[in-house]
């Protein structure tokens, strides 16, 4: 069960079903998963905090980082899961969308190798 | 094409795509992105950033808020796929793997309805 | 030498011997510290994960965790006065600036009890 | 008034103030400053997001940019000293009580120029 045979609704579900199990609805108001999930993606950066830019892309070889980096982008992916489910959001949907404004916010000719004040994938 | 009929590695192409018709590997260290997953999740909690618990749930009924939520949602879950494309993650094993640790870690009949020091999906 | 006793001079020169005594300016680059900063700001943040409000407003009352929250805040100011260190930015003079730009966009009487789209100290 | 003629007394003096003048210590309970504090560190990184380690030195001269990264610094700071306000921590003294504590935990002759598993002024 890899990215290619796994949808999003699985993963939804499977965090929706370990809230329900621990009646942890009454502690995921939106407010506390956006907290949570900033908190998660502080914990992400912290792998990266004091190496540079190209010792980062080194971390892709070392199964060791690799593995805890790859919890807490899981944490990370909970969040965002449990957010989604608490507020009723398509997530595909909305992505899909806000791909579309980036496409027209950075036109690929004018932006390719560059970036203006702030390229971003998601600004 | 909603959550249910979207896969992870859907998703995952669509950002790679994005991306390398852009020129952007060059800037999507590892390091980078999870910054910019970072800043792109503090930019999710400043919907919530006033207002009390029961209040952010009410978003969920506020069309516009919820589509501003999206956006951000979206954001910060395209930095997340650009990060495991980057060090060549599977997103959906990384997650079920985190998942069955969590829930070693937080038996559902012990936390019922209750946290610990610090209860979480993801610590 | 409480707030009252002690200059911000005094605190960045508390820093900047810790930081000279271990030759780690190498590692203070205004991105790393910046990153660091953000970083300590969420653990911060960690402390009032879970809870509401109005219990958040209690933590004052409990010497344990007010001296737990005193850690964090002053890892917080820490990266704050490193960053100020690093770039040769005078704090107070910033600040004292910022705060008449706060004062001139959210005008007292205007503001008074209420806030817009997004109130704030800081923005 | 610079940082050899300010006490950070001054300054929390001057927050109190602004808070009060607006009746905003009804928002300002730890949780929400907690929030703010880290979004407004975001907002900081964001200045030094897509640049690598040395470049980001340079900003140190570039009046511009110094000023902006200067208000964002300032906001950080109005936050910390509004969570402090809030909860009635001396920050002198919780900033002096961690630093031994960090001098005790990275002893300068072991950690001169390397750092372990996590290098920091503050963990």
């Amino acid at each position: 069960m890899n990215d290619s045979q796994t949808t999003i609704a699985d993963l939804r579900e499977l965090v929706r079903q370990f809230v329900d199990e621990r009646d942890w609805q009454q502690f995921h108001s939106p407010k506390n998963l956006a907290m949570a999930l900033a908190i998660e993606a502080a914990e992400l950066m912290e792998h990266f905090q004091w190496i540079d830019l190209s010792t980062s892309r080194e971390v892709s070889a070392d199964e060791d980082k690799l593995t805890a980096v790859g919890e807490e982008l899981a944490d990370v992916l909970s969040y965002t899961l449990a957010l989604a489910n608490s507020l009723g959001i398509d997530i595909a949907t909305a992505h899909r969308r806000k791909m579309l404004m980036n496409a027209e916010k950075y036109p690929a000719d004018e932006f390719r190798g560059r970036f203006g004040d702030k390229k971003s994938l998601a600004d």
